[in-house]
């Protein structure tokens, strides 16, 4: 765990899956905020890094709040005076609404692009002047990185809601990619495919209760972890990656 | 011109280009209601129409406001009474914001959504129970047609907002095709990948000025009318369009 | 039917099913070659074709020798003399193998290319030259069309020589799009996702036997009609097609 | 570098580029057999890693020969005795032939799937059955590693012989990892879009010149590194990787 870098990294969505591994991953490099609606979704977290000898701090905050996520960003910056952002992860699932499309209310519907487009971009507003400010020093190209799911590549039927969310992120993630990406910052979007292995999930009959079916939030935080890695040289932007077993 | 037929249809979004094409097309067959925020958009085409003996009826609307949209559904029934849905097109531009990233306000990168999610949710819920309804006895499967564009597959640099509205619309196609395919009606999306020859591209320098180099909208309605007139058995979800000369 | 035209079209790959069906559609415009391995394949299609008025000719040949392609072609040339050629459908299915892949030969593998890879390749060498030619006179746009399948898109597990044999092909088609689209040829790839309702297929039981669950094969006809009446301001190089109920 | 491990592994296509960097990254892991047309593409890469106490062979080998691929395997397993295959890398290019399609000779378009498609099918069928042998012990899923290219994805004008093997190795690729990955195989297909940065391409001017604008080669040796150390629960079929100043 490093308390000390002169870089911070950012996780938005932190509870018990992704949103954990991904911070306690990026915590043994850089110090972290975790940002979730509420604090018993970060607590835990947080205390278990600061606990090993990490740096992290939690804020709550709605993501689709322009005011909500400045109250959080400026906090963040009085937390963390001095050091530069090297990483910012979006890990916003959102709610997820799953009805016959005439059952759904406009609210309903705009929910997917409320957290996954309007969420990502006020994150990536408040992130990106943060990241281009760390390219020149930065030990790795300061990284935006994106949580995709299949919803990301399909519509799929009464998956209205969740699925133009997903597809508007992939779309801005797309754009940011090529507008930043050649200023030095690497945009990349991560298409799980795939149920996570957390607690929620525990008892969910996913292929067929085969070992290792669900996937492992921990390799999921690799994944970032090697995405933010890459030389500028040699950018990932998209990549997938479900359990051996699931049906593609 | 078909002024007479049980069954009508409905345009979203005319003007010069598509809508007009299409709208034209139709209305050999069916009657047809134009929808467009403001009545010069639509008062040639319905005259036009009219004059050739077809029925038209424009009605101002503005697509992502329920309200609105609401009293234009109300107007077209009462105008149409008696008569069943056998087509809507969507073919809703919205506002096209192209700046930088950091320089676009929230409320211009959500207006993609606005326009090509909301809109079409709104559309879409007030015209796939007539379309359902229709499908005992409509001539062709009641058709939902969504027009798409190069942004539907790519979210360049700058285009954020425009992207991210359009992946949007093609989700939500998807999973409308997926739902409501199986029940009968038919949701086809068209990507629209060059300039559209209108008089407002007129003097566009578009693939070189090369004879043909901008799409035909009177071709793009051909297309609609081929969607439209699929028997179930073989149902297009999506075909692109683009001038022989486009780059690709 | 139209014996009389000054142009003329190719069909390679006629059977039962799409072949039979797109001749009989393209017959009642343009005369007709009819390519198969067999006789048996074409001499019911040709006499149809002939009896109802239209000019329709039977070639045997295996699409994959050079030898045996040339000597069709010069057969066809001789036949057709003064004509021109208007459009190319490439509709070959070749040998569908599909076995657990370390069961699978070096030949069985290669299979899917040699008639989707090599046969289009012998095919597009001899028709496009005469397509080309046909550019300033044809009534539409030369249009060498090409048929494709689920495996286009996706290489499901123990199908790698079909699906590497249509990805190719697919491959392939879009080069030619790229280099003969501006040069007025227009080259098209359709996605026939779903089974073909032909004799051989009577008793599959496809989506539940719901009917019309098993796409029509005049459909597909009127499809490639579609395409090939696209003017050259607007192109579809690509578009799929499959039933309802099919599950996408 | 572990000249003692009890698995080895293959990487077939060595020369100064992506070959060079993966058998080095894996050799300091697994002793590694390098497959060439001929000893001038491995003879510096064999020593070198020998030299840094890993330990390595070359093989000369016609992938698309299946005589000459027997041969290779059986050289390779007599000097790898008693060790199993941990992960199989392909990596070859082939003749890359870039011509207009009326000039280019049957032979030149077929090289690209004898490469692609018919050299991947023979080291699939040669290194899968050691691969699935090992699935129980390895420390790592065995991995069956493919190197893509741009052309994986399109099919540009005058690349029909390029795309199609691409796209045929793709199909393959997706075909093996859904028959495989459920057996605990890990199929991983890589997109480079982009020069790669060796000594041949030293002075393409790339990307204007750009700083890090071709990819380092090395860096693709860490994410195929990456690729062959995710756990099951968590496999990545596809990724793709381009400089940060690539436009795409």
């Amino acid at each position: 765990m490093a308390a000390t870098s002169s870089f911070y990294s950012i996780v938005a969505g932190v509870g018990a899956g992704t949103g954990r591994s991904v911070a306690l991953k990026f915590a043994k490099t850089y110090p972290v905020a975790l940002l979730a609606r509420t604090p018993e979704s970060y607590v835990s977290v947080v205390r278990e890094i600061n606990a090993a000898g990490g740096k992290a701090m939690g804020v709550s905050a709605d993501v689709s709040s322009e005011a909500s996520l400045e109250e959080a960003f400026a906090e963040i910056e009085r937390e963390f005076e001095g050091k530069r952002l090297a990483a910012a992860i979006y890990n916003v699932g959102g709610r997820f609404v799953r009805k016959p499309f005439l059952e759904l209310t406009r609210e309903e519907y705009a929910a997917g692009f409320q957290a996954n487009g309007v969420g990502f971009y006020l994150f990536a507003q408040a992130t990106l002047p943060g990241l281009l400010a760390s390219v020149p020093d930065a030990p790795h190209p300061p990284s935006l990185i994106i949580t995709g799911a299949t919803a990301s590549l399909r519509g799929s039927a009464t998956m209205s809601s969740f699925a133009s969310g997903k597809f508007a992120l992939r779309a801005t993630g797309q754009s940011l990619a090529r507008e930043f990406g050649p200023q030095g910052v690497h945009v990349a979007h991560a298409i799980i495919d795939g149920v996570i292995d957390i607690p929620r999930t525990k008892d969910w009959p996913v292929n067929g209760g085969a070992p290792d079916g669900k996937i492992s939030p921990d390799a999921i935080a690799e994944s970032y972890w090697y995405l933010h890695t890459q030389p500028r040289s040699h950018f990932t932007q998209e990549l997938d990656v479900r359990p051996y077993v699931e049906r593609f």
